[in-house]
């Protein structure tokens, strides 16, 4: 058993009743960027070893431990969460999979070593501390979505000294960074190699990009379909329930946007 | 009256039956991306000056003329494609509005001046000459798809060079370059601001990114809605036959891919 604090619930981890997850709306409830992550990643399946930078409460080893038998590493600065992340391992049984450091990721590879891990995935935080809203002073939210501990820079720095060369990233951000994104990986031998743009409907402009490095690749990319959250009446499109609900779940759910919070 | 080479044709600029162009299948006769482009580019309306470079046979001053009463200047390196864009330019009589350079882009600035244009446009040469096939001996074709006279660095150092400070850029390429496009835009001062991604199918990978840069901008950009060139059936979408063939073109055609010829 784990313990539970006042401001948490478990949640079952989408449509999978076998993994469960603790979120706190009011420190760190997974998005659905974390969901378009996992999925985009292309995952080592037997060898080699995975690391999720900014992991909060763990919930990217936790879907991809469903895919992939491989060891992963969550590394998470705020104590707080770390903790979450601690009995969201212990809570799915995965403790043998599963480590979680409560480290900086800013120089974490002088800690750990240098290019030892096949994968490297990151959900870092989107916005400058020039866009923090004042008023919004809840510390945990605030730390997961602005660069107050590490900026895109130090993330995609800290990605290449943790990642083989011919490794790869795999990252979620927003595309009105994309380009700032794309200059700072090459700067760090990170060779943007597949793309895909998240809109939220068919007509709006994207609001989430999906990139995925190779380190030390060669200068080469491909651009996938993009993926529509929303259809014109509102809910979610088929592709995106699939994620969610899974399978028998879309057709059970018929796509409703409001039964699932996120 | 223009005088007529011997493989070459008439045709009119797509819907409209005011404008027509010469081409020709074994020397340059225009593709659905510089339609695409001539569509994606923000075009000052009554004031400043425009350029385009690679200008083959002048199809996208010939374009951006029905949309604009500005200068207009088309540059183009081969003989034989620059006599073609002065034809075009007085068999359409826009002699006032658009000269047409039998220049080199490399250079191009130290010899008309430096950040003087509004606009830059170009449609360049999309592929490495490592990429060149032997077997294709047209020597007109392979300069304009090749990086034979000039590489991308080049054409974006002279777009760099031609534009005004906070003037726009506005290209067609490749996606399988674009994190290359974005780094070396960038080492120019070139801020990309909008970028559209074009499908061949909904389910495909992109084949065709629209870029459009600012000199000196700041570093946020937007990622619009993507363009699919064919439905399922394998007609032209909606949004493209209207490119093609005017509102009412294409509910005359019916979209049909077979009636036009790119």
């Amino acid at each position: 058993m784990v313990e539970l604090k006042d401001d948490e619930r478990i949640d079952y981890l989408l449509a999978d009743r076998k993994r469960r997850i603790i979120q706190s709306q009011s420190v760190f409830a997974f998005s659905i960027d974390a969901v378009l992550l996992q999925h985009f990643t292309y995952l080592p399946l037997t060898r080699g070893k995975v690391i999720d930078l900014c992991t909060g409460n763990g919930v990217i080893p936790l879907f991809l431990s469903k895919r992939s038998k491989v060891h992963m590493t969550g590394v998470e600065l705020q104590e707080r969460l770390y903790d979450m992340a601690i009995r969201n391992v212990k809570l799915n049984d995965l403790e043998s999979q599963i480590d979680i450091l409560n480290e900086d990721l800013i120089g974490l590879a002088h800690k750990i070593g240098f290019h030892r891990y096949d994968l490297v995935t990151c959900n870092p935080p989107y916005f400058k501390t020039i866009d923090l809203d004042k008023r919004n002073n809840n510390e945990h939210l605030a730390i997961a979505r602005h660069e107050i501990y590490c900026t895109l820079d130090d993330v995609l720095k800290s990605c290449s000294q943790l990642v083989k060369s011919g490794g790869k990233v795999s990252i979620v951000h927003r595309p009105n960074r994309l380009a700032e994104i794309i200059e700072i990986a090459k700067q760090y031998k990170l060779e943007p190699k597949r793309m895909q743009l998240v809109h939220p409907k068919a007509e709006k402009e994207a609001n989430i990009v999906l990139l995925e490095f190779i380190r030390d690749g060669s200068p080469e990319m491909k651009v996938l379909p993009p993926i529509y959250i929303h259809d014109h009446e509102g809910n979610y499109t088929e592709e995106v329930a699939k994620l969610l609900y899974g399978e028998e779940g879309s057709r059970l759910h018929g796509s409703s946007s409001e039964k699932f919070r996120l």
